[in-house]
């Protein structure tokens, strides 16, 4: 056994290139074993084990720079940096975090979660080395899907034209979390399948000189030629074009050709783009046979790769899914769009029912929002489904293209609020606060899953612009479904509890939330209001008008940034009317990232709890009271 | 004269070419002469005059959709539609918009002020017309700048998957607003000086011919040499490898050029690129000869082209550009960063000191914010130099790789605030309500251009993570300037002038705003307070504690959002509090998006005038009178 000693990456330097693909295998045991019992990305790193052995075989991090975009198949990474000890904790509240994380090692460069960031800060790391004098290299290792994402097209723009001296790895495994689309992929996969650029180097050169002596006119023309031949056999033209030296494709599985190949590389002045090929889940039979739903996994058993589910209800997503399908069977209009994720925003059923109306655009989450303002302007009704996290990549299209446009576009906002293991680049908790300012648009988010599909219906039947439904990555609650789908009116909220004194405006799972906190309450014979404030724009002002004339004490509570977000449009609201009296307690999320853990631990983390609610209304209660109208000032 | 009769595009098809080409002159003399007296973008327009007209003259608009990218370049379809007599209100309030303008006309059918949006447009366009059964056609014109926009790719790629047929027209102009950077840009000249391209056809299929009878073993390598070949004599290969038939370069103002290659775009079945070379400011010597300058341009005399410059105080961009430059001298960790505007962000002095450290990435706003966090991750100190409207493309990384990392980047928000003529597109009132609610970051606005050095200073010397200073389009006030810059502590507020009762919590010129509304106060005996709100985030708790305690009504003043920006972090801290008395009145951009006009009358169309500020204190004072201590509630 090779790996228990493997503490830092120096270490595997002396190996020979036998002993590196016994620690290859050894790799791949521990990760099949570990995450058969923690979960996490087993495809993805099982599939770059040799890659990021060459890399550090090569190289020598920290003083190199090793930038992994996305940052979830790092794990060998990590392994090999001496973390091997905590992939019990994996991904698991204060323990190993599933993406690179700074904090934990030196070793960690560039942290991601969002994909198609690493070209940018290879660019970066690449200008301040030569700014400074230094001369460590630079290194990105990036997928053939991250690279479909615009902003690491810009970034092959700047390196392209700059020439600064860096290496992007191409991890080409043929899809990213869904099968990739797009004309990039198309390409890739001509490169791959064309064989024969591989051997035709030597065979060009001898045709070439096959041909005869010609005359003046044609001379030229001839040595264009050449060049062009000999370009054409190099595969990767279109990186080469945009001004990067192009070697592979090579397998990403053949440690020598690897650690040629990185060589090779390392002598290139200028940018250079090693294209390797490799195989997700490679070494584990049921990763590899299906690594898109072995990109993240849950336990399984290992012998059969049987998933060890919890029995529990359905997820949000599903329901939305399902839902998807019946309105899409009514509405001919209806188009589903993705930026590769069909799977994980539940578009599965959709596409096999409707595959001309299911468009998945690939990473893409611009091009995807401009795109449906387009559709829409032209008479469709586009669905734009989307994690909450990701949509921030499309705020200026939201903007400048949907809400100025006024466009009939309806968003699916999956993954509101916390998300758990994938932690602080994933969390939900923005996107009330990055939409709620934009004119035009309507926001809203279901305590339950029956909500959402009448706010599905809503949004389908809603003519006046852009309109949002959130929804959480959570197991529904179970509710009594209604077989007849209901538009909402735009703006209505729900007394779904009465009472006196205190109310909890409460948005989504917050109104179970709630529930809890009010039985609780209820128990010390504090009888409290229950609003599900399921409209985030616009506000029933109607309601608050009440609840404020009747000088009831507000607490908002939102799984969602405290800044900007529902309790701020409450008090906004307020002191546009000029009520200055209303007493509004904010229950949101505080004002920093919020790391991986379980849902429930997070929401503990920043105080989202039944306790913490009860504490929050018995205060108000107490405060005014003893204040007995005049409420003292308590800064 | 033609020109007068043109009152709808299907009048120009039954023009001869040589008819086509004296209306051109005709265009391009209306152009200068009207340009003259309103300004506007003269240079691209000029540019555009024969590629607008064969695109009518070939098609059926509105029937066929045909979408401008960024939108500044439409006046010659403007014209070509109907629009001609409007002229003289060009970008001026209520008249004609100097963008594409749905409300304008039918045939204008997409609208943008931002760039790379038109390739998404036109993708989605075609799906919906292939979806509706339809078969009009989509023809997407973009610059050679515009293209290298991220989300440009992410529509190429999709489109070059997908296989729709639609048309994109590039209009390739070696430059876009600055100087073209990038790899794109580099592969574009090469096209273009290649001349090779245009003759080398037929030159290639004779020289095959020569290639001798060879054997069976290079028969099957001599064939894909002759694919090769072929392959490469056509330009524009990575398009091809894309997924488009590329067709050009084809000469921009060639009108009979234009029209054969327009209908020979037309016979292909799929999505095809015409490849159109022109010359910015065609036909206008000053303008061609500096295009840069006429982009967008002050009206002008026509025979000199001496630009009518109004006397005043410089911008607060020279300022800025200024100081960058003293700064750079004391600090060479100083890199400055542009998405291609380094003239309109006033850092050409910055980049004639420093040219190592000023970075132009072109249209490229995620890639340059992504990279400056990696710039200060290794020690550098980046000063993003960008307008607050264009800042909204790189909201993502702001979140996910600035702020969340924690890294030293300087944000320089230029155009913050209303723009004038450039209208709703182009508004800086969104970067407060989209940046707040990001944790670690410090978001700063000065009252002045003494202050704003001073800030620029602060931001230099903060080292504990991303620091902003937003800055107006507008000329600076003319204040004494300090010699000696001077970091502000964090958090400060300033009290520049002391009152009772109220005070008005200003940010920006809008401390100019307040100070004129005292003034006007102080005549009827009211003394109000005046609070230079410099910091957005984090806010001067003190201050407000001590305005709430004494019982200070406060007016916030700001030229942005109403929604999400400083008024409601003020609500937010006192509801954070438990300061449920504090009277807060707001003062902001309310919900819609405002349209082109001056700075002036886009104050006054949302109440941001110094009468509005004395109404609102006015009453204030009058229902705290009345209601002596139990305020009434006025929903």
């Amino acid at each position: 056994m090779l790996l228990p000693n493997i503490k830092h990456p120096d270490q595997i330097k002396k190996l020979s290139v036998g002993e590196l693909a016994d620690l290859a295998g050894e790799i791949r045991q521990f990760l099949i074993e570990k995450l058969s019992v923690t979960g996490g990305h087993l495809a993805s790193n099982l599939g770059v084990v040799e890659l990021t052995l060459a890399l550090h075989y090569c190289f020598e991090s920290p003083r190199d720079k090793m930038i992994y975009d996305v940052g979830h198949q790092a794990y060998v990474h990590k392994i090999l940096t001496g973390r091997m000890d905590q992939f019990d904790t994996l991904r698991k509240h204060k323990g190993l975090c599933g993406f690179v994380k700074r904090a934990e090692s030196e070793h960690d460069v560039w942290e991601a979660g969002h994909s198609s960031t690493s070209l940018s800060a290879a660019m970066g790391m690449a200008l301040a080395r030569d700014l400074k004098g230094e001369n460590n290299r630079v290194i990105a290792m990036i997928g053939d899907g991250a690279l479909t994402g615009g902003m690491a097209f810009e970034a092959l723009n700047h390196i392209g034209h700059e020439k600064k001296k860096l290496m992007v790895v191409l991890n080409d495994n043929e899809m990213s979390i869904a099968p990739n689309v797009g004309a990039m992929h198309n390409y890739l996969s001509k490169i791959r399948s064309d064989r024969h650029y591989l051997r035709a180097k030597d065979e060009v050169e001898s045709l070439l000189k096959k041909i005869p002596a010609i005359g003046d006119k044609l001379a030229k023309t001839a040595e264009r030629m050449k060049d062009s031949l000999k370009y054409m056999m190099v595969p990767g033209v279109l990186f080469e074009e945009l001004g990067f030296t192009y070697l592979g494709p090579v397998d990403g599985h053949d440690l020598s050709k690897l650690i040629d190949t990185l060589r090779q590389a390392d002598n290139v002045d200028g940018p250079v783009l090693i294209h390797a090929v490799t195989t997700k889940g490679k070494g584990y039979r049921p990763a590899e046979s299906d690594s898109h739903k072995w990109h993240g996994i849950s336990p399984y058993k290992i012998e059969s790769g049987q998933v060890l589910k919890a029995v529990g209800n359905p997820m949000y997503t599903e329901i939305f899914g399902q839902t998807l399908v019946e309105l899409g069977e009514q509405d001919k209009r209806i188009v589903a769009v993705t930026p590769a994720m069909p799977g994980g925003s539940g578009l599965i059923p959709f596409s096999e029912k409707f595959p001309e109306r299911m468009i998945d655009v690939g990473i893409a989450e611009q091009h995807a929002a401009t795109m449906c303002a387009a559709l829409a302007m032209e008479g469709m009704k586009p669905v734009y489904a989307v994690y909450s996290t990701f949509m921030q990549r499309a705020y200026d299209q939201i903007v400048h293209d949907i809400c100025r446009h006024n466009a009939n576009v309806m968003f699916a906002i999956d993954r509101a609020g916390f998300v758990g293991p994938d932690g602080e680049t994933h969390q939900g908790v923005y996107d009330i606060a990055f939409m709620r300012h934009i004119p035009n648009i309507v926001l809203m988010m279901p305590k339950d899953e029956n909500e959402l599909r009448h706010m599905m219906k809503t949004a389908l039947e809603y003519n006046d612009g852009p309109i949002a439904y959130r929804y959480p990555r959570i197991n529904v609650a179970g509710v009594t479904m209604d077989k007849e789908l209901v538009p909402i009116p735009i703006g209505k909220w729900e007394m779904v509890r009465s009472g006196e004194g205190c109310a909890i405006l409460a948005m989504g799972p917050m109104v179970q939330l709630a529930e809890e906190a009010a039985d609780m309450l209820k128990r010390e014979g504090i009888q409290v209001q229950i609003v599900n404030a399921r409209f985030l724009k616009p506000l029933d002002e109607e309601m608050l008008s009440k609840l404020a004339a009747s000088g009831t004490a507000m607490v908002v509570l939102e799984e969602a940034s405290q800044a900007g977000s529902l309790g701020s449009a409450v008090l906004e609201f307020f002191a546009a009317q000029g009520t200055h009296n209303a007493v509004v307690s904010l229950m949101g999320i505080e004002d920093r990232f919020i790391e991986h853990g379980s849902i429930k631990e997070q929401r503990t983390e920043v105080g989202l709890t039944t306790e913490a609610v009860c504490a929050e209304i018995r205060g108000l209660i107490s405060s005014s009271s003893t204040s007995a109208g005049k409420r003292s000032f308590s800064s």
